[in-house]
């Protein structure tokens, strides 16, 4: 039920200090992640191979992880370096997991070390380049990572879920279309000669335009595996040519999804926004972060019901329709890879083995 | 361990306002309760058949129920009536329940509907004639609605449970004698020449009577299937007839019990008082309603630690008295109608079909 | 997993007053402690033979304990002594327990009766003798009770666990031996010249040495089955015989831990601090008490994780070192005791028959 051989984020940079570690649980791996000696993130599993206890409830002390029950250190690579009056060297070692970090985020790889590459990163512009700014913020959603992948990919439910800030009749009136775009599933509404919605008459008048004119509306989800949404969205005063229109007449952003699945029915949920406008205004980011923090949590809430729903009703047949094509999508591909994954895992190295030792 | 072809109480009338929709679990099913475009009372399963969202997380428009996710609009029966940009008429139905509302109280029926019949509700008159009042609460409590039936069949509790408000020591000494009448079991108990409890003396007070006068004390429980309980209650002054004493002479009560299973191990209980003195007195009806509520909470915390102890001592035998007959004869008919209704199950039309469907 | 036929530390003497029952879980018997005519102890199944309610709900009058429910009245012995209008001779006896209370402490047997016995009680001459001061508390740990076994065992912990208090690297740096010692394990460490640590430095200012001055610290870890560590602990002025100093030149204590296993999971864990210096301050005992709760609290967070880290990694080994060694016998004779228990099975008796009994 999830890709393993794929770069998921885990947390952000800032959430990772230089002296604090921070545990996890990754596609159902607990995780350790903290700075090693270069400040460089790692990853490994989170488990003290002396008794067991998580370390991540230990400190970091010169890019090492102590093990807060009895001062095991762990190195970056899942050996033990030292422990008070022991020769850990013919210890076990423990699991280390591929790590990035980039755009902000660190990312990690539960699947086998040999194939992760930095090479298979999406290509995330509007988290580097200069002319976006960023603001974002997490959640831990009690829901299966794809019923949050079908949420971002059918916006109709703005309509009802976010009636008073992003959600309008339009969108529904509106047909949406999806295709597949090399790595990508795309599904994409426009909206032409509307009133803009709470939320992006805000962002308009931001801008310095006439909230109150008639604009055209975009929104283009855009599914990468494993679990990434980026939705190209905004508004352009009608007839300027929607999202190609010139920056002074569009306020124009991204909205930035990454689902880390964390067991079978709960994910992290790092949602932000990387915008186009005004984009040294950091009160501005603020703002539109606490909105849209608000407008997130009316997802979660349904989302976590759904799960229930789902849970308790396991086998039973949905309907599935028009809208619901971009999800449907995804989770074909998501299904695809899995499938594949299942079928090299006969060529899988098992995984290390842990024998018990005994240490004068 | 539910008969399923009853009335049960799903919630009071207020309870149901005509924009809101209420979800409830009753006999193992997730229902959504609503009000249809004449203001009935319908109640369907809580299961949008789009994408399992519940529809209790919904709104209520002119009388049909809008899904909170996409705005799938659902009619009484169970049909889509309609969704923005989609076709519903193909969309599989969902389980409508039947449904009633009277003497205050929506019902639900949660097993065949061909069999449904208002016929069948009990005869309630203490809910409905002039000349009585009624006040009462619901409570959520965990534990296996047949240990409140038990509870209510056997009030020799009261003495160690409500020993500050309706026990007192003459209800263990006075026996009780339990027969069948009818569809009802029913256990009886008449104290004669006693002082009255703290509760009753209020009462009397209340009804310009000496609150220390000698009374003679009435108790008749009345269980009717599938777990409703009425205790007929009340003390009159000594000698005067008891329950059929002159109405200024005696003060007398209904004690109303609707158990609503939830699940195995979980129900709803709406208890309440109906009197047939000081009808008038509003301010009397909310100080017995919180005195009750008061009561009714010190069972609620036995039952649930009963429970508890019971799941982790299934199995064992328990002695069974004769201040048990009440609750002893409730099961036996509960159990016969269980059985008879599984043994007609063969006959039960198969659970409508949900096919996957795709829409353009 | 747990030994039986062993005496258990219910609770101290004092949680137990004459008028309330206490109900305590102890190796997965439900029981009820209260005090029987004589003010003696008294352990009972927690469970009504009537209708199974815990008999911890209700109180005990004149030595026997009055269910909550309805009034049955329970006798020391486990049989039914009372009950308005019945005639309990007949109900089923619920199973009783040895119990004893000595050194301040009431402790059960959950094994076979006829194999208890005071005999069988550990000394602990530390809690009745007149120099000697005792304090004390309780917590509950959701932790296999032998991790607890395991953390007092290996005293290394405090370096990392209590680094502000009662550890110091020289633990670390110190070797420990571990031996069996007639009845017990036995691991020791003695450390010489060496700084005392905060909590230390406290004890030697109140009776009167210097808290600076050098010291020689012992710590000798003590296990006794089924779950007792006794600790000798304290410090010396360096040179002047370690624990074997004349009074006025050492301040000396043992560390007394009562576990006592609730669930395969879980533990009551009595723990409390006897010492041999200016014992008539009350308040110097309520000081190191606060202290020692504090300290304790340290290790009940790591183990509480260190339990789910290892049921999420069942089976898995972990890596056994010299510090282990304590913690290691102590399980092995664990191991050992129930393994003859289990051999002896066979002959014990089977649990009292609880036919189901219907009284006039």
């Amino acid at each position: 039920m999830f890709i393993r051989n794929a770069w998921y984020v885990a947390c952000t940079a800032d959430a990772l200090p230089a002296d604090q570690p921070l545990g996890r649980t990754i596609c159902n791996h607990a995780m350790v992640l903290f700075r090693g000696p270069q400040g460089q993130a790692v990853a490994l599993e989170d488990f003290c191979p002396h008794r067991g206890t998580p370390l991540s409830l230990g400190r970091v002390q010169q890019g090492a992880l102590v093990c807060g029950y009895h001062g095991l250190t762990m190195g970056c690579q899942g050996h033990t370096l030292h422990m008070p009056g022991q020769r850990p060297q013919t210890f076990p070692a423990i699991r280390a997991f591929p790590v990035l970090e980039r755009y902000g985020f660190v990312w990690v790889w539960p699947g086998q070390p040999e194939q992760a590459s930095p090479d298979q990163l999406p290509p995330l512009p509007f988290l580097e380049a200069k002319d976006w700014a960023y603001g974002g913020g997490l959640f831990h959603v009690k829901a299966d990572y794809r019923l949050m992948v079908d949420n971002l990919m059918d916006l109709t439910h703005e309509t009802y879920v976010h009636a008073t800030s992003i959600g309008q009749p339009e969108i529904d009136e509106t047909p949406c279309r999806t295709e597949v775009v090399g790595e990508q599933v795309v599904t994409s509404r426009h909206m032409t000669g509307i009133q803009a919605p709470a939320f992006w008459q805000q962002a308009m008048a931001a801008h310095g335009l006439d909230p109150h004119a008639k604009v055209d509306r975009w929104q283009i989800c855009r599914f990468t595996a494993p679990s990434h949404v980026h939705i190209d969205v905004g508004v352009a005063l009608h007839g300027m040519g929607g999202i190609d229109a010139p920056a002074h007449q569009k306020v124009q952003a991204v909205v930035v999804d990454f689902i880390t699945p964390e067991t079978a029915t709960s994910h992290w949920y790092h949602w932000g926004m990387a915008r186009r406008f005004q984009v040294q205004d950091a009160a501005l980011t603020e703002t539109i972060r606490q909105g849209q923090s608000k407008i997130f949590s009316e997802d979660l809430a349904i989302l976590e019901r759904q799960q229930q729903s789902l849970s308790t009703n396991a086998g039973r047949r949905l309907v599935t329709l028009n809208i619901d094509a971009g999800g449907a999508r995804a989770r074909q591909r998501i299904a695809q890879r899995v499938q594949a994954e299942a079928e090299h895992a006969s060529t899988e190295p098992p995984p290390p083995v842990q024998p018990e030792f005994s240490h004068a």
